[in-house]
């Protein structure tokens, strides 16, 4: 980070955490020299950027000011979702994919991307790890290394468990083509076509994916935004409908940001355990908190070998290099071999570069940059959606990843909102395809993860008149 | 590759092609540095090197002479196979990894390996490509080119197609983790649980566990280890079980290395199409032909879009990339999206790497070289079968790829032969194994794509002696 990017960075982080207000002076840049002991241009960069940024604006000949009307969050969402408790074949796939498709061009606003902004990711420094160990292939790996994977790399993931107190060995682990397969291949060792899996609701859309192209059944069960999936609804579920898997997510859940409390994890370990229910655990955000410390995952409590816990590298390190893993207890065997009839291994080069670039240290100096810049757009962006969205919006206001679940007044309908929003060229992710009953008809995931500035600013203020015009 | 190395590679020509005949003498070392214009070291290291790959042999103060009883390959089999005719609930796969599994050791002589030596692949020239794609990969690219995968690498692939005389276009090729993951999602598209499919008899033993997992019914179907399918038998088979997909190998099939004369491929996707069955054609070997052009595939001919063609550079160029595709036809658009919500996408670098390499120029004459290498290991490694496995031995000659597939006398057991084998250091591919119906219990799959040496020589050696003892 250059010297101008860290001082805005630090005001950034004064104005997020109130210390300065809507409406206050920033530092004459004279002080700010000798406060900081950086030349008048650097203070000038940075005040440009936090202008840019949409941060403060400049009154002539009276200097930075925070924006004025800068702005409250909208309130969070109170209560747990209701969905119908029944078995459902899933046919969400079509839709899911015409809203995907319709907004992955690259000069649209990506407020409805899974992804955040690969300009946040050490690119350059996996860049050289990726040539570094190029150069020292050893060509028998490409064979030895099929499945379960690079043994190094297997060996840092299972350093990452060990330092969360987790008894995961690097025997335990399978590395795969990303989570998504992880997660897939999890679920193929525990369910037949025709069985039932428990899923939250909303959930992302791609689990609702999976279990229509298996031919399986989703029950959607209550989660709630701020704490997750409703334990005693859970087991009358269970009770109810036998199913085969849970497939949740605990930490940072997507859509909704939700994040268990870790006894709340406990709770449900023992509950999926009770009864004999495989807890398949999609975790890739828990990397990406904001707090002091990493959420444990259920993954934790587990005794059993029942909870199949699925991490990946794309939302923390290296995004697009489709490395995750599987942790899948006593179904390691089981996703092992899945995984060699399916797709044989991951991709050598991409594991030996992730296992080099891990040896060499650098990953949690990496994490910390991330986390805290997602956490300052967080801040900014609940901000701008309080002031541009009609009254009666609520929003998340997660502890980690990028993304906030905004519930838009009764009435509002988030496909409709979705088409008028990509004629203005902005991308949104409507409710509805995160719900096998097609629910949450007046909600959007709106993705925070991608710099902000004057275009996200527009887009948010365009995107709050449609919603006022819908409500 | 070395000067000496060239010239040892010259003389094991002349001894392939029957120039340099059992018992002949080499030329003497004075002789040959003035022919070639090389030092007499250079000649030195070449007759060792020579030696050392069991082709020649010193005699005291006589010079070398070309191994005597240097050997006649050992007749090939005739008959196509005689499968039931059924459709069978696949139960293979346990059998197929207590094999796989067991062989997977770095110090076994890997002649039941489904892989060629990685030291036949340009692992240099690809790692510089790595490295130099890496340092300016473009961080948008890893959301932009999830799939249908690299563009320059999907047009690369495509000049191929043209170069061929095939009308595929970039937009048809979805870029997968190697073929396998081409060829099961092309299943997954065109088929649901419960489907038949037809495959060739013997067949590729991941195919039967890829039926096995999704549920699939196998109807094997005669095939002739020189020319492939019968077709009369298939058209019987289709109109008999109502299969909705073809899963074969047109093209140095896995085992047999059989090859489908072009008029046959053509009227086989006549049969397909007209009884409107899906053919998926796996033509991962079709660049390892030894002929003097490379056998246009099934996908050639077809004309409705029914033939789901996968390839890989795997075998080709780059062992461990885990890059492959499909050209799937009219399936095209539900594959890319079966591939969107099982694995995402191919690693990045790896896509990249391999646009980069191609784009550069450097396939075709590595090409080359990694035939003519093949082509001469057959011909010693043949030769050897021929001289050490007992009477009533048979093996396919395949016109590419690096299997032979070994018929031994009636009565000997395959598995009872691998485990005897494995005692001793040397991994074989049982016969049954190929096969839902388990047949094929006195055959063999050798792999010859390691480099040919004393070690292989004792291999073979010990193996006719297993086999002998069996018979």
């Amino acid at each position: 980070m250059k010297r101008y990017e860290a001082l805005a960075a630090d005001i950034e982080a004064s104005i997020c955490a109130g210390v300065l207000r809507p409406g206050d002076k920033l530092p004459s840049v004279r002080h700010t020299c000798t406060s900081r002991g950086v030349s008048a241009s650097t203070v000038f960069q940075a005040y440009y950027l936090l202008e840019a940024r949409g941060l403060v604006q400049a009154r002539e000949r009276s200097g930075y000011f925070v924006r004025a009307g800068l702005r409250r969050a909208p309130p969070e969402p109170e209560q747990a979702s209701q969905p119908t408790g029944q078995s459902i074949a899933v046919d969400v796939s079509e839709r899911v994919f015409e809203v995907l498709e319709s907004s992955m061009a690259r000069d649209v606003v990506p407020l409805g991307s899974a992804f955040p902004s690969p300009l946040l990711y050490p690119l350059q420094r996996l860049g050289q790890a990726l040539a570094t160990s190029a150069k020292s292939l050893d060509p028998w790996r490409s064979v030895d290394d099929l499945t379960p994977g690079h043994a190094d790399l297997r060996r840092q993931i299972a350093l990452r468990y060990l330092a969360a107190g987790m008894p995961v060995s690097a025997d335990d682990i399978v590395i795969t083509n990303g989570a998504l397969e992880a997660l897939n291949l999890c679920l193929t060792a525990v369910t037949r076509a025709g069985d039932a899996v428990v899923v939250e609701s909303p959930t992302f859309y791609a689990a609702l994916q999976s279990l229509e192209r298996m031919g399986l059944h989703a029950i959607e069960v209550p989660t709630h935004p701020r704490e997750g999936i409703d334990l005693a609804a859970l087991e009358a579920a269970i009770v109810r409908h036998r199913p085969k898997a849970c497939w949740l997510m605990t930490t940072f859940q997507n859509p909704l940001g939700s994040l268990m409390p870790e006894a709340k994890k406990k709770a449900l370990v023992a509950l999926t355990t009770r009864h004999g229910v495989a807890l398949i655990e999609d975790d890739v955000y828990a990397e990406l908190y904001f707090g002091d410390h990493r959420p444990l995952p259920a993954k934790a409590f587990d005794t059993e070998g029942l909870v199949l816990h699925c991490g990946s590298f794309s939302k923390s390190l290296a995004p697009g290099y489709r490395i995750g893993w599987a942790a899948p207890g006593r179904f390691t065997r089981a996703v092992a071999r899945h995984k060699l009839t399916s797709t044989l291994s991951a991709s050598a080069p991409a594991q030996a570069a992730l296992a080099l670039y891990l040896e060499r240290g650098g990953f949690d100096k990496h994490l910390r940059k991330l986390r805290a810049a997602l956490a300052a757009q967080q801040a900014v962006f609940a901000q701008a959606v309080g002031h541009y969205f009609p009254p009666g919006t609520r929003a998340t206001r997660p502890e980690g990843g990028y993304f906030l679940w905004v519930e838009l007044p009764e009435g509002c309908d988030a496909l409709h909102i979705h088409r008028q929003a990509l004629a203005q060229g902005i991308s949104v992710a409507p409710g509805p395809i995160f719900s096998a009953s097609h629910a949450f008809t007046n909600c959007l995931r709106l993705n925070y993860g991608h710099t902000w500035n004057a275009r996200t600013e527009q887009a948010l203020a365009t995107l709050g008149q449609i919603s006022a015009a819908a409500a």
